[in-house]
């Protein structure tokens, strides 16, 4: 019989001296999308989720996961060995204090985790001891290569600013703190810095790599050198050092004496680790590419413009195409969105895997349809589809939420979507003065539910890229959000919603971008939202005694330039449907 | 000639070795009124603002105070001796760290700054060193005695909890959090935790001293026994420990090897030093009776209502008094109405000194009327009064903007009061789930005046005492609050305002009690506000049309409510003047 992977990791444990290990889902990049080869929660566990941790002991082990995925995890892990684990009620650290014995000790793989994460396990006592190498590669016989897809050019059509430009300015940022450099590990930065764009994991057009940037804008860029073709390095010119992956861990050395700036919630313990140890100085801080990034330059304004406006053609395409469609499927539903959206110009993927869910399917936060579960979309139910786009000018995510028919929807179901759309309007028409951050908005896209005692657990909105992550920090609209300000160019989601247990789930996303507000009394900059998402909600949904005044117009005008704007670029059924769709509310 | 405190100051500062000296204003209990004998900033600079603090080098000196005192500290203090500076936008110890020589002895008190205050100077570069003794009380001739006002009970028909089973409380909380003590240095913790209060300070009616409560409940109170009567020993019976002031050193140094709660915000920094120089474990933390301080037990919260019912009648007496006298100052009306509330049964003293403002003065947002400032309340103008009072029951604060007529006010005028009363009304009606802190709240009371660019610098709401600290936390209305969340019992003013430099200042402020809210689809506990406040809003200064249908309903049935309880206990003149007042808006 053929050893199970966690005999086989307790095995190489005892060969390294370590009574215990933690095994996050996680990259070396600490991204949401990782690589097949970075796969170690799955291959160890069998849970796929996006989000988890797994805690080897000799005797004993425990894996955690978040509320959206308990259910997967006890479904996909064996009750016998693993203990299941909800990862907030049950934090590992806590857990790993109670289980292991006096002294144990605790590896980990300090590229595998951020600083800040370390010092959770390292505050509840744990003596915590960092890997020479994951002792899972040595007994994962067939671990995938890692992947090697070209890092190609992001033209300045698109970007909008050279690379060169932004180097000058992260070099300045950095001059100003008084620093020598910054390791930066996002692959999204490094994106962002060098203007590429490439396709390591899904959803997220990034090619996997690491950058240094020096105070003078000298950037050394880290990657497997098969993943640079001559268009890239011709792009590149002579500005950008190209060096292995290998070389990084000497790069590091060599900065000894220096002031290195390395992100302590961002970037793997590991840099922080080696350059103290190669005696140069670490100075925690935020990527200085991710407020820069975060706020889009009028080229990548224009560009999300125009690729929503394309993706609302598919979009609306879709929702006519589900109207006419009265036995369809979950899974086909998905497919059909897909379908629509290769037929729109410039498109180059999903930003995500789509949400569809019928009935208690959508009240599901995270549902991600399977052949398994999938099931018929029915009559007189809600349906929900959360979906995004990448084109090469833009990022869209969009939330819209279905009646079926043909009989009116239940009281009970509009007067809660209802108070959804109040929460989107409440956000979609703020104005706020600069320094308010998302801590400060999210409460708007609530008081309707909590007037009536309903929630929703999860955040209001999050930051989007420009042709990159549809999740992107460090702004989101949330009770939890980071204190940094809301910025003229941040791209926010607005996605209020509820969810009924068993029953049905609502949620209704645009996506904003925001603007400076031009307003004659002020006496200091004000900020308001544009909403970039072109598509009708479904009014059927709407109780329109339960709306103001205002909402109700806000909710007019806004039907009536999806009408103008996507209206042009369908045929004469679907534009005769979107004009119904449309129609104002009195 | 008679030397000058500078020059004093410095020659002290010489005999104790130091290169500079820090003094801030502040007593040793850090609180916001001090009493005569700790009025160092005062005495040394001429400035009397209730937040400022100095700096003195050898051939420099600079005073600070913020935005609400930089007239009045230009106007106190001799800007040949003081460098006269905004204390946010200048702080302290980059000046120092500017201006000091290198490697120079910065002296401090230890008793008059907090770890985190003293942490803001390390941080700087500087190198502080702490004084036994005050330099300035060396120097200081004529210092005041500290006052030896009695400590009397608070009784159980007040308090509402015996100080045993607060006291049991804390030692569970101490318990639990594995800590054998905490220091309590906040005079108005005491107050709660023992049920007495006193009289030295203005304002707060509490009694000065320091306690530390032990693990196991037993609790030793530090204080000059001029200050305790026999009544206040009989009534703690046995159960306190009765230390001097003088005792307090030692009682520390004998705790060597204990774990010692201490508040690196709240208390001076010297209880941490002297605890660790001693051989204890300093264990960073907030006052352990905040918390529970905050949350008014239901003795206290009737207490507030039947406070405030009762000095809703001298507010509602002095607002026709004021209707009936066209010809009034500043001065007098505040007189006036600490007349009518020295008819209010139980009246203890004003609960901090009154802001009476007319037109441009009412624009000062911390305005204190004086003999000096004193002007006529003119016809046609905007008239603030912010105010409040002591009674052995609760701790009133109220705030009302009237317009002095005979005309109508103009639109402008009316547009930003209704706009300012709009925030009023949606704190007043927010219902949210528990965990929600202020800082979530806070923009509610902003929205409406955000959306014509204006807004106002202050908070929007502070917890209040019970018949203790008008200003009391741990919980606060504000985008700064502390990430503490409102909880049952807790009171907060709802006092947002407005305030147009040079012209007029508008400010609505009640007082609300924290109530769980009933909700039957609600699947986890959620909070409402009870308003405590009973007084008209002027509605010649509101543009009905500017409110929503719900917006004046909410106000019909706040007025029809302040005329249901208040109007019985005045007059016939003044109740007939109340019913106008609270007539319906249509």
């Amino acid at each position: 019989m053929r050893d199970s992977p966690v005999s086989a990791l307790r095995r190489e444990l005892i060969r390294q001296g370590l009574d215990g290990f933690i095994v996050p889902r996680a990259d070396e990049h600490l991204g949401e999308y990782v690589p097949a080869s970075a796969e170690r929660l799955s291959w160890l566990t069998g849970f796929t989720g996006s989000a988890g941790l797994a805690v080897v002991l000799a005797d004993k082990a425990a894996a955690f996961t978040d509320g959206r995925y308990v259910l997967q995890l006890s479904q996909q892990t064996d009750a016998a060995v693993w203990e299941q684990l909800h990862i907030t009620e049950q934090p590992p650290p806590a857990w790993l204090a109670a289980n292991a014995p006096v002294g144990a000790r605790i590896g980990y793989d300090p590229l595998l985790i951020a600083e800040e994460g370390l010092e959770r396990f390292v505050a509840a006592g744990l003596t915590m001891q960092p890997v020479e190498s994951n002792p899972i590669d040595a007994v994962w016989d067939d671990r995938p290569q890692p992947p090697l897809e070209p890092a190609l050019p992001h033209p300045l059509r698109y970007a909008g600013k050279t690379s060169a430009e932004k180097r000058a300015d992260i070099a300045a940022a950095l001059q100003s703190a008084k620093q020598d450099a910054a390791v930066i590990t996002d692959p999204a930065s490094i994106a962002w810095l060098l203007n590429i764009r490439g396709n390591d994991v899904p959803f997220t057009p990034f090619a996997l790599g690491f950058a240094v940037i020096h105070a003078d804008g000298a950037t050394e860029l880290f990657m497997d050198p098969r993943k640079l073709p001559d268009e890239t390095r011709v792009w590149f010119g002579n500005t950008i050092a190209l060096r292995d992956r290998d070389a990084l861990a000497g790069a590091l050395d060599r900065m000894a004496g220096k002031i290195v700036r390395v992100d302590p919630a961002g970037s793997p313990v590991w840099f922080a680790q080696r350059l103290r140890s190669a005696g140069a100085t670490v100075a925690a801080g935020a990527d200085p590419c991710l407020l820069p990034k975060a706020c889009k330059n009028p080229v990548e304004q224009q560009g999300s413009r125009d690729a929503h406006a394309r993706d609302a053609v598919a979009v609306c395409r879709f929702l006519h195409w589900l109207s006419q469609t009265p036995s369809t499927t979950e899974l086909s539903a998905g497919a059909a969105l897909l379908g629509f959206r290769q037929e729109v110009e410039g498109f180059r993927g999903e930003s995500f895997p789509a949400i569809s869910g019928a009935g208690e399917h959508g009240a599901i936060i995270h549902y991600r349809v399977t052949p398994e579960t999938d099931r018929s979309i029915r009559p007189n139910e809600v349906y929900l589809i959360d979906s995004g786009a990448q084109y090469h000018d833009g990022t869209t995510d969009i939330t819209r939420t279905v009646w079926t028919g043909p009989d009116a929807a239940p009281e009970e179901v509009r007067s809660r979507v209802t108070r959804v759309l109040k929460g989107h309007i409440a956000i979609a028409t703020a104005i706020f003065p600069q320094g308010v951050g998302g801590a400060h908005l999210d409460a708007f896209a609530r008081r309707a539910l909590w007037a009536v005692g309903l929630d929703y657990d999860h955040g209001t909105g999050h930051g989007v890229g420009s042709y990159l992550s549809v999740h992107e920090g460090p702004v989101s609209i949330s009770r939890l959000a980071k204190p940094v300000p809301i910025a003229a160019g941040m791209i926010l989601s607005n996605e209020p919603g509820y969810y009924l247990p068993d029953r049905y789930g609502i949620r209704l996303e645009n996506l904003l971008l925001t603007q400076p507000a031009e307003l004659p009394n002020a006496t200091k900059p004000f900020l308001r939202f544009e909403t970039l998402t072109l598509a009708p909600f479904d009014t059927r949904l709407i109780e329109t005694a339960l709306l103001e005044r205002e909402e109700v117009a806000w909710l007019n005008a806004y039907h009536a330039r999806v009408l103008a704007e996507v209206g042009p670029h369908l045929d004469a059924t679907t534009r005769s449907w979107l004009e119904a769709a449309c129609e104002p509310l009195v």
